[in-house]
Formats: structure tokens, sequence, C-alpha cells
């Protein structure tokens, strides 16, 4: 296997396994026995656990950085459908999925912002470009006279973004899709009105 | 120290440093460093550590029944105004203790719902006797005309608690205020109108 490769592998394999058990509660070994690879290979691309933690911040915020631009960046939708079509996606994935795990980043989020300095500065910026994105479009429908003229983009991005991390937080503890309907109800017919 | 002492001493300490850490990344050694209490002693209280996690998570919902109840419950203050003070509260304690640990039930929530049943239940019963505070409050408030005549109390309770959590972690990980002025005024300037 090529060097890349086998990082590349490393990263994705542990994304998984963090994304369901957490980052202090996942051990190298197991990431090496899900990749077979030997620890001594480990070692040769991640100095630490740690620096393969950041990694996989990184790994998940382009994928979600991909995922933005191809629903947010639409131009012929409007943006509000633009935005409601994303977060619908996300929805029925986990609907799909049976309502567990959530979003990587924000679990990250939750775990790691009071233990490592380096871990919180790296998921305040991948957290930022979810809301960033969601700024973007909620501008063109401020722009296009689809939201109330007195209304803050970037602040009901902010909001938005993180009332979603918390609906996401609910389904998961009550296996259901009732928060996240409650989300796209009060954001879509209740908060993105005129 | 009596037993009932013990045994309080122990959830206190371990609902403080599980609050910060993490439940999987507590070990019980740390417990009872903290509270000096000898190991066989804590095996005499719980049957392990899951069974200490469980009675943390009441622990919890005790303290918050409480805190709802007192805000929530006077009904000399018109209803809306009671929750607008009850999350004024908890944002002025957030700001004063530095924007750290955020809600100890979401934080478990997140952590061990997908990871074990008896915590997501039990995690399950606490997140849903926040919102059921909050949608009493509601409902006096809709019956007062306070809300606007279409409007799901129950549904909304839901989404106002859950928005909370994703307030919570975006302060933690922004170690700023900005996630939770954002709420208060979504909340209570958009979502809670008539």
């Amino acid at each position: 296997m090529a060097k890349t490769d086998t990082k590349e592998k490393l990263i994705a394999a542990s994304a998984d396994i963090i994304h369901e058990k957490g980052f202090n509660n996942t051990g190298i070994k197991e990431i090496l026995d899900a990749c077979q690879v030997p620890k001594g290979s480990f070692y040769f691309y991640f100095k630490s656990k740690k620096d393969l933690g950041l990694a996989v911040i990184d790994y998940h915020g382009q994928r979600f950085a991909a995922i933005t631009a191809k629903f947010l960046g639409d131009k012929n939708i409007p943006p509000l459908v633009r935005l409601e079509n994303m977060f619908s996606m996300f929805v029925n994935k986990i609907c799909e999925n049976g309502f567990v795990r959530g979003c990587p980043i924000g679990n990250l989020c939750q775990e790691m912002s009071d233990l490592d300095q380096d871990f919180r500065l790296r998921l305040n910026k991948s957290l930022r470009g979810l809301s960033q994105g969601v700024a973007k479009v909620l501008e063109e429908a401020a722009g296009a006279g689809e939201l109330a003229p007195d209304s803050d983009p970037e602040q009901l991005a902010g909001f938005i973004v993180n009332s979603w991390q918390g609906a996401l937080l609910a389904m998961k503890v009550e296996k259901s899709r009732r928060p996240l309907d409650a989300f796209m109800n009060v954001v879509f017919n209740m908060v993105l009105k005129k």
C-alpha cells in the first residue's frame, strides 16, 4: 500500500471509530486492528494519538465543506430552498442510519473543548466553517427580500447550526426523528420567515 | 462520616469530575482520591462505575427539577418572562464560570446514548423533564394569548431546550457568550412572538 493510502486509511478508520465512541474512549490499538496496520507504522504517520485526532477534525471539515458547497452553492435554486434541501438530506441520512452518532464535529466540540486547547481551536474553525456557509446563503436570501429586513444573517446562521447540533443530541438520546422534525418546522416555518 | 453522607459525597464529586472530563474519561481512582474514600467503601455503595454514573444522572435531574420549579412556577410573573429569567440566569452563570463544561445532562447524552442503553433511557428521561417544564410554561403563555394561536407548546419546548444544548456546545468551543446571546435573541424575539 502506498504511504498516502495508509495514512488516509488510518484517518478514515479513526474518524469512524471516534465518531461512535468518542476520542478519549478510542484506543490506538483498536484503530490499528481495524486498519491492520502495525504500531510502528502508525508512529511513522502521526506523532501521537492527539496528532491523529487533529487530522480527523480536518478530514471531517473537508467533507462538510464539500457537502455545503454542493448544496448551498447552486444559484439556480432559491437560497432558503437550498438550505432546507441540505438539512432535509441530513435528516434522511440520520433516519436511514437509525438515529445514531450525530455530528462528528459537534461531538468532539462537546468532548474536547475544555480538555485540549489545540483541539478546541481546530474544532472552532470547523464549526465556524459550517455556520459561514449557512450565513452566506442567508445573506443571499436577505438580499432577495426573503428574510425580515432587520434580520442578522450571521447571528441567524450561528443559531441554526447550533440548534441543529442540539437537535442531533436529542435524536441520539430519544432515538427518534421528533427533534429533527421540530428543528425543520421551527427554523423553516418560524425563524426564517419575513 | 455517616453512610448516606459518604454516598452523597461520592455522587457530588463524581458529578463534578464527569462534568469536566466525560464519563469514560473519568477513573474510579480519581473519584476516590477526590473524596478520600477507600476502594472497598466505593463498592459498598455502588455495584460498578456504571451504577455510580446512573446515580449522577439522577443527581443532576433532581437539581434541574428544583431550578425549573423555582423559576418557572412563580405565577406572579408572566410565563414568558419566567422562561427568559431562567435562561438569563443560566447565561450569567456560564459567563461567570468562563464558558466551560456546558450542561452535564447534555454532555452525557452526547457521550453515552449510543454506548449504553441504561444510560440512554435515564438521560432521555432527564432531558424530557427539562422540556416538560418549559412546555408547561409555554402552554400557560398560549392560554394567555402570548403565543401565536397555531403554535405547538410541546414542540416549541423541545426545540428551545435542544437549541440551548447546541448553544452551550458552541460557547464551549468558542469560549464566548456570542452563541448564548444569539439563542436569547432568536428564541425570545423571533420564535416566541405572536
